[in-house]
């Protein structure tokens, strides 16, 4: 296959980081999941179509034909503390902005189709995987709200188009190239996956070696996996955010390890629940599976780095996939 | 840990093959992937607790407090041949079940704690490892519908409750313990991992050599994955399926596989696609995952049963648990 350098020209990408070249926004930033923050004129970012289309709430509400999550105290009290957000019908969204809770319209693309006509391209430029996700979420919220201190495992490209918000934003001396999601209200626990490659101590909740940016419209901000990051604000507040997951190698790896795997119908049997067994059949599981361990070294030992580029265009992503699958069909009555 | 022989008693599995003894039942039927059928008095079911609450459709549409599928010809005609099945509000269902639509009840059990108490058990008893997915489905048509050939990767108990549903099962010759759904009509398409392990012809659509099992209410089916199966109606039916999603060994060994390569930051990094890159940083690439492949082999070949038993409780199934957050935040609303 021929080597494309289409890094070279990233229409998108340009349009996104501009003034910055495309090439130095991928070498300074991308490469290094150092966030970037660009202010401007709101205008710029209608250059990319679909944007110009979540401009206001009142466009969202009539765009949107699904579920909408609403966030925050309001919640809390309606479900007496048990819950802080639920889902509820999009006519009903308004009513629940106007108490205070913030609005989440995940899947915006869904009823955008313009903006997806530029999301896979920037993912070819951002040379990720064909199985990497990428979906458009709006925020919006009357007076504030906002989250506290916490990493995610995924990439978030942000336009902030009203209001005024403030975010921390401070590297992770804790984790690098985290997969998986943390709250630092969880502290001192760290999940188990996690603790494994989690070094030194937890941050002060207040993050105080974050950087402060107040996001006005036209604010830019690329916030990479892993970035420290808390947010408030005190007005209303719509941004659209543009939110990438994507494999990394390990995901990659695995999807070719296990291919190898099913082929043997051993590997494909159910698992079984030993507590459960009688001691025979007990050490009959653990024989068999030992004898079946034994045999796959070499397999697993002749995989090359061509294989495992191989599985680039699996569904790494599950959530993503069945949530998009099931906000299909839920949205699909008023589609046709 | 000290091992229970819990299968001698199984109080819950006892109650749904009587007169068969539960015993038996696993060796005859469970352990060998053998579907089963059993006829009798519908109020043999109602010793379950929950069943009696879904013995007509009205109970079913004052319980649930979530989007109904609605399937068949009435939403192929509505969405003008592009879908045939999407979801709707639950007050609409009614509508759609009179205008000839299957209704499905996915995750009833979610409105349903009774059916809880014994389906934790159930799992246990099958000696299923508690990753397992295990939910409850109501399926409803006034004038029949029914499914074309297909079989499935996951296990169904099904208590049949009203109108008569006729069942072609038939023995699968062409894969042992698959872990995908693979429908009769994509033939002669085989996708590509099923082909891997995919044996002989397939069968002829009306699956010629089936048993034929007609479903009155009070029958019982067990349906193992794999088996190839259709059904038909022409009269108005009910009936709950208790639904297991299980973890094959190969998933609980990628599991082990995935949580030592994650400690390791390289095969944390995102996977990119080479096709992007220029040829000096795909060379790059290539010599960093093949240098990093040379490196695992002794760590996977430590990999002891006892490892990959520690990994069964994961959550394996992403389909099911996606879903099941989803849908509990569309009914929280409901719900406090």
């Amino acid at each position: 296959m021929e080597s494309i350098n289409v890094a070279l020209e990233s229409p998108t990408l340009s349009r996104m980081v501009t003034p910055m070249k495309p090439s130095d926004f991928l070498k300074n930033h991308w490469e290094k999941s150092k966030h970037l923050v660009l202010h401007g004129d709101v205008q710029r970012f209608y250059e990319l179509p679909g944007i110009s289309d979540v401009e206001s709430l009142e466009n969202v509400l009539a765009i949107y034909k699904n579920p909408v999550m609403v966030v925050g105290e309001a919640v809390i009290e309606e479900t007496g503390g048990i819950a802080d957000r639920f889902l509820v019908d999009v006519s009903e969204a308004r009513e629940w902005y106007e108490k205070g809770a913030a609005l989440e319209f995940d899947f915006s693309d869904m009823f955008l189709p313009q903006l997806r006509s530029w999301m896979g391209k920037l993912k070819n430029e951002l040379q990720l995987p064909p199985g990497a996700g990428v979906k458009a979420i709006v925020y919006a919220a009357k007076n504030g709200g906002g989250f506290k201190a916490h990493f995610d495992a995924y990439t978030n490209f942000i336009f902030h188009l009203k209001g005024t918000k403030t975010w921390k934003l401070s590297e992770n001396k804790n984790v690098v190239n985290p997969v998986q999601h943390y709250d630092l209200v969880e502290k001192p626990y760290i999940p188990e996956e996690l603790s494994t490659y989690w070094q030194g101590e937890h941050p002060e909740d207040s993050l105080p070696e974050a950087d402060i940016v107040n996001l006005v419209p036209g604010s830019f901000l690329y916030l990479p996996r892993g970035v420290w990051h808390s947010t408030s604000s005190s007005e209303a507040t719509l941004s659209l955010n543009i939110t990438f997951t994507h494999p990394v190698w390990a995901e990659l790896l695995v999807a070719e390890i296990r291919s190898r795997l099913v082929k043997n119908e051993i590997w494909r049997e159910l698992a079984v629940n030993i507590n459960f067994l009688d001691e025979k059949s007990k050490q009959e599981v653990l024989h068999k599976l030992d004898t079946e361990l034994k045999k796959i070294s070499d397999n697993i030992s002749s995989i090359k780095a061509e294989d495992i580029l191989t599985r680039d265009s699996e569904d790494f992503d599950l959530y993503h996939i069945t949530q998009a699958v099931f906000r299909q069909s839920l949205a699909s009555k008023h589609m046709y």
